[in-house]
C-alpha cells in the first residue's frame, strides 16, 4: 500500500538478502550494492538503536546505510552526512547553556541531517510506515539497492548497566559506551512484526544467499534476530546464510563490541561471533589475522574462509562483497545444515 | 514558579508596557528598549500567528521581538535571523520532491532559527510555560527588556476567506496574503487566560504607559484584546494607553494590513485604527502624512500627535520611542477617559 497517493512502479523481488547495523554492516552493503544488481538487493537495518530526541524519531543504522549507499556518508566521521553544517547545534547550545534546563546538546544533529529526522517524524504522524518512508527517502537520495527497517514497529535496545537501564543511543553516545554492560535486551521485539517485504524474501524461491554483515552481532544484529519469526526464518531458509566477523585480530575494528563481548562474558573472537549465529550459519568469513580458529568454527559445522576484511576503500569493500558472493554459492547444502539443527 | 530549577534573581515591577505584533511592532518595541531602561520594559507579544509545524511549535511575533531586541534579526529580509544558513532547507527540498507526499517546505525554517523552535518544542513537552520559556531565551539572547506571550494558553488567529478557514501562517506564507479575507477569528481567545506577568502590570500602581505598537491592528493586536480580560484591562487601566498608527499616508508600511482593511470593510485611514482602539485609548499617534485625519481622531476623545513614524533604523526607532513616552505624560487625563466610556 502506498498511502501517498501515487505507486511506485513494480520492482522485481531482490535475491540478495543483508541483515546489517550502522558504520561496519554499511560499508559491506554498499559493496554488495557495487556487486550484485542493486534492484536485487534488499538490506534490512537495524531499528534498536533508534530513538526520539527533540521529539523526532531518529534511526542511525536506517540514516547511515542511506548515506553510505547513497555516496553522501561523511566517511571520516563515520556518521552523518559529507559537507555537514553544524549551524543548528551552535544556536541550541546558546540556548540550552546553563538555565537548569535539562541540557540535549550531547546527540550531533547536522543541519542537513535534521531534514530527514523531521520529514520522517512528519510521515510516521500523517501515517505512513518507517518502511514507506525509507522506500521513498532512498530513491531520493538515488539509491537502487532496497532499505527496509527490520521492522515497522518499535525495538529499543536497553543496555543493562550497574547504574541503570540506558537506552540504547545514552549508552552509546551520551555516556561514550563507559557504564559496564551487565546484559541487553529488546524493549518491544517479542510483540514487533517483521517487515513484510523483509520475510517476503524468505519466501522467494530464488533467493541467492542471506548476508549476515559484519556489524555489532550483539548490539546491531542481534536486536533483528529477536523480532518475532526472524531467527525461525534464517533457520528454515532455503538459501545460504552467510556471516562476515566484525572481529579482526581478535578485536573490533571499530565501537564497542570488543567491550561488551568482554563485559558478557563471551570471549573477543570469531569464534564467539560464529557460535553466536550457529543455529542457522551456513558460511562464515573470518579474516586472515583469525585463521587460527577456522578449525574451532568448523566444529560448528560451518564452511569457513579466511579472507582480508578489512573495507578501507571502495575496492576493498567490492572485493569483499565479491568474496562472499562466491563463497555463498559454494556452501549452500542447506538440507544438510538443516538436519544438522533438527528442522 | 521556575520549574527548571534555579530560580532568576526577582526583577524590579517594570512599569511600561507594550503590546506588539511582528516586524513593525518590533521596531518600536527596540526604540522602547533604548529610551526606557530596559528592566522597566515589559513587551507582550502576539501569538495568533503561533502554529505548529513539523511537529514544532513556532511563535513568529515572540521570534521576530526576541531576535529584533537582541540584534540578531535579519533586518533586511525583515524576519528570521541575520548570517543565517538553509542547509536544512535544502536537504528538505530534496527529501520533499515530486513523492506525492504533501510538501511542507513552504515555510523557511533557517538552521539557526530551528533551534528556537525545536527548543521551545521540547520544553513545552516537558511542561514549561511559553512564558517561561520566552524569558529563558531572552535571558539567553542577552535581552534585559521582558518579552512574554499574551497568553500561555493557545490563541489562533483563523482567517475567513471564500475558499474556507485558513490557519494565519497558511494564509500569510503559504498562500502569500492571496485570498479575500471576509472575517477573522481567534480560535481559543474567549478561554485563553492572558499570561499572569501582563495582567500584574495593570495592577502595578507604578505604571507610566501601555503603548500599543504599530503593528496590524486586525492581524496582530486584536488578538491580544480577545484574551479575556484584556480588552477590560486597558479601559480600567490607570495609566495612559498610546498607540502608534501603522497607516502612513493612508497606507500601509509593509504587509498586507492595508488590504485586509479594505476587505474587511474598513476605510484604510489612521482614523479608522483609532477606532478600533477608542474605547481605551488616551493618546494615538500619526504621521504627518496623516495630519488631516487629527480633528475627526479628536472627535474621539483622544489626544493626537503628528509626527515622522517611519523607522528606518536605529535612530529613527529611538526618536519615536521617545515621542511615545513624551506624549503619554501629556495625555495622561484617564480619569476623564474613563468617565467616556462610562467605567
Amino acid at each position: 500500500m502506498n498511502i501517498s497517493g501515487n505507486s511506485p512502479p513494480e520492482l522485481p523481488l531482490p535475491t540478495v538478502l543483508a541483515l546489517s547495523g550502522g558504520i561496519g554492516g554499511a560499508k559491506l552493503a554498499l559493496g554488495l550494492a557495487h556487486v550484485v544488481p542493486p534492484e536485487k538487493l534488499m538490506i534490512v537495518g537495524n531499528i534498536g538503536d533508534d530513538f526520539v530526541h527533540f521529539g523526532q524519531h531518529i534511526s542511525p543504522d536506517l540514516d547511515t546505510l542511506m548515506y553510505t549507499l547513497s555516496g553522501t556518508a561523511d566517511t571520516e566521521k563515520g556518521w552523518g552526512l559529507a559537507n555537514e553544517s553544524w549551524n543548528f547545534m551552535q544556536a541550541l547550545k546558546k540556548l540550552s547553556g546553563t538555565s537548569g534546563a535539562c541540557d540535549e546538546t550531547w546527540f550531533q544533529l547536522g543541519d542537513q541531517d535534521l531534514a530527514t529526522h523531521l520529514e520522517r517524524t512528519r510521515r510516521l504522524a500523517k501515517g505512513e510506515t518507517l518502511s514507506q518512508i525509507t522506500t521513498d527517502f532512498c530513491r531520493k537520495f538515488g539509491i537502487e539497492a532496497r532499505i527496509i527497517p527490520a521492522s515497522n514497529d518499535a525495538v529499543r535496545t536497553i543496555v543493562e548497566t550497574p547504574e541503570g537501564d540506558l537506552a540504547f543511543q545514552n549508552y552509546f553516545v551520551q555516556k561514550r559506551c563507559e557504564p559496564i554492560v551487565s546484559g541487553l535486551r529488546f524493549q518491544g521485539a517479542e510483540n514487533a512484526l517483521p517487515t513484510p517485504e523483509f520475510m517476503e524474501m524468505f519466501r522467494n524461491q530464488l533467493l541467492q544467499a542471506v548476508v549476515i554483515c559484519p556489524s555489532n552481532p550483539i548490539l546491531s544484529i542481534d536486536p533483528i534476530l529477536a523480532i518475532r519469526g526472524v531467527r525461525e526464518a534464517l533457520r528454515e531458509c532455503s538459501a545460504p546464510v552467510i556471516a562476515v566477523s566484525p572481529i579482526v585480530g581478535g578485536d573490533a575494528v571499530k565501537g564497542p563490541t570488543a567491550k561488551i563481548m568482554r563485559e558478557l562474558g563471551h570471549p573477543v573472537s570469531a569464534t564467539a561471533v560464529a557460535n553466536y549465529y550457529c543455529d542457522f550459519l551456513d558460511g562464515f568469513i573470518v579474516d586472515f589475522q583469525d585463521e587460527a580458529e577456522i578449525p574451532e568454527i568448523q566444529k560448528m559445522d560451518v564452511s569457513v574462509k579466511a579472507t582480508e576484511t578489512l573495507m578501507t576503500d571502495l575496492e576493498t569493500k567490492t572485493v569483499l562483497a565479491n568474496t562472499v558472493m562466491d563463497f555463498s554459492r559454494h556452501c549452500g547444502n542447506r538440507t544438510f545444515i538443516s538436519q544438522k539443527n533438527g528442522l
